[in-house]
């Protein structure tokens, strides 16, 4: 049977060149939603066309996050996320960020322009306590370069099972306690029912002077709860890569606020040519009527 | 017998009350150098009094690098120094700088300041090739984040001995050739004749766009050499911690220079409490006749 592929993504060229080099047997691509029974696409751009794939069978997102889709009522497909290869990108966009504020590398570029030698007292990472919800292959991978650093680890999931490298791993029933002694605060959730507003005002307040992160989804922080918490100084820096609307809007507060670094969702970013390997290894298992891997579950949202 | 310490260090006060704080067995401080048998010194402050100690028969570094004391021709006493403390904070730095300019935080900086939204490209340090100079401690951590984070790892040591965690160790014979495929370059090279201008413009002409830190010493780079290799390319940027003459003079070319970046010697600083408790380990073999611990060779300067 000849399999049709709709392929919808902001990378369109990328993907036919590294689709056309992995030569999968019996498949054909398709310019028509409607003929398609397989979909290679970017959830954001492909939810509004959802409705007309109507031989969809099995759609390979190129994200991890697929919420845009999971907002549609549409749930007669297999779902398939990219799992695995944004671990590293997220450690480098957290750890670039923490060690740039940490070891002050933006104030002795300001130093340099005025030819100003002054060493500034720092602390290393060693022993600092950093917090991480989600226990998953980010979370994990972010986990793994804390411990790296030298640094105490504690996970937050929803039943708080233990799982390396996290030093001990709660559940969301205790995460007040958690972030009290938190320094550092990652949060990799996705955007479901039960993240929304999970960082807000109240929760935050547990906070004393942490760096908060959010390169997971944007709904899981308030935003007005983030930026009374940076008043009453329970979080001393925010870096933001994720936001409710995105790209976030031209008059919002974040963009002047001195506590707070706005990124456009670049922690980490889809390279087609890892999507397309990881397209490739479910297509054959499809095809040989294998169970598919990375299989988003539409209850729970990842 | 009574051991007599003088203490020099910028830091006097700290180093006070951690000494206090140790209760080390059989030793005095002493004001007057003459008197002293034991000097715990940071090596540029004391070594012009260095002939006044004429009863000196150990002094405990509170610097790796103890360049300022080799300089001298008193060498009828045991040098030793700080070791395996540096390499986190070296890392944190290295990674700081490495990571915020792959993930070009400062150009988001710069974004935000204008409410602008605007994903850059950029490429993961998986799969790049860091070249370390030195396969000492210092060194050694380097490489173990550098693997963390997915690069290929090569050092450079005189006799090119392959040491964990390394992929491969050359001589410095080999060195152009590393060079020759390294993304990123580090010197942890201390201070010796040997290692003078070894980092020239001939050598430096075999990089392709390279990274360059220099976080060891100052004399190991030829500063006009370097400015020769960024105006032909060869170096895309340097990040130096180190100079010939600290503090930089305010009239030095690097100051203003786009793919300088200058930080007043703060990859790795000693932080008294650390060195205290080194020198406390030292101090009790010393006085059980054990062999010291960091003995620095006065030939080979390291």
């Amino acid at each position: 049977m000849l399999n049709r592929l709709y392929l919808c993504s902001e990378n369109h060229d990328q993907y036919m060149d590294f689709l056309a080099k992995a030569r999968l047997p019996d498949l054909a691509i398709t310019t028509q939603i409607e003929d398609a029974n397989v979909v290679l696409a970017d959830p954001p751009l492909f939810a509004p066309h959802i409705e007309h794939a109507q031989r969809l069978v099995w759609l390979q997102s190129t994200f991890a996050g697929c919420d845009a889709l999971l907002a549609n009522p549409k749930r007669d497909y297999q779902l398939t996320n990219v799992r695995g290869i944004f671990g590293p990108l997220m450690s480098e966009y957290v750890f670039g960020q923490l060690l740039s504020i940490t070891r002050h590398l933006p104030e002795y570029q300001t130093q340099q322009a005025k030819r100003h030698w002054s060493p500034i007292p720092y602390s290393s990472l060693q022993g600092l306590h950093m917090v991480i919800l989600g226990t998953g292959s980010i979370g994990s991978h972010v986990a793994t370069t804390a411990k790296h650093f030298g640094m105490k680890v504690t996970g937050v999931s929803r039943r708080g099972a233990l799982v390396a490298p996290f030093d001990d791993v709660v559940s969301n029933a205790q995460l007040h306690q958690a972030l009290a002694s938190a320094d550092v605060i990652v949060s990799t959730l996705p955007s479901t029912p039960q993240t929304k507003h999970l960082l807000n005002a109240e929760l935050l307040s547990h906070c004393h002077q942490a760096l908060l992160f959010n390169v997971g989804r944007g709904p899981v922080l308030e935003e007005q709860g983030l930026l009374t918490a940076i008043e009453k100084q329970h979080i001393r820096h925010a870096f933001l890569d994720v936001f409710v609307t995105e790209p976030l809007g031209s008059e919002h507060a974040f963009w002047s606020h001195p506590a707070i670094s706005v990124t456009p969702h670049i922690s980490a970013i889809s390279f087609p040519e890892q999507v397309v390997a990881l397209f490739k290894e479910n297509y054959l298992r499809w095809i040989e009527g294998t169970s598919l891997q990375h299989i988003v579950d539409f209850e729970s949202g990842y």
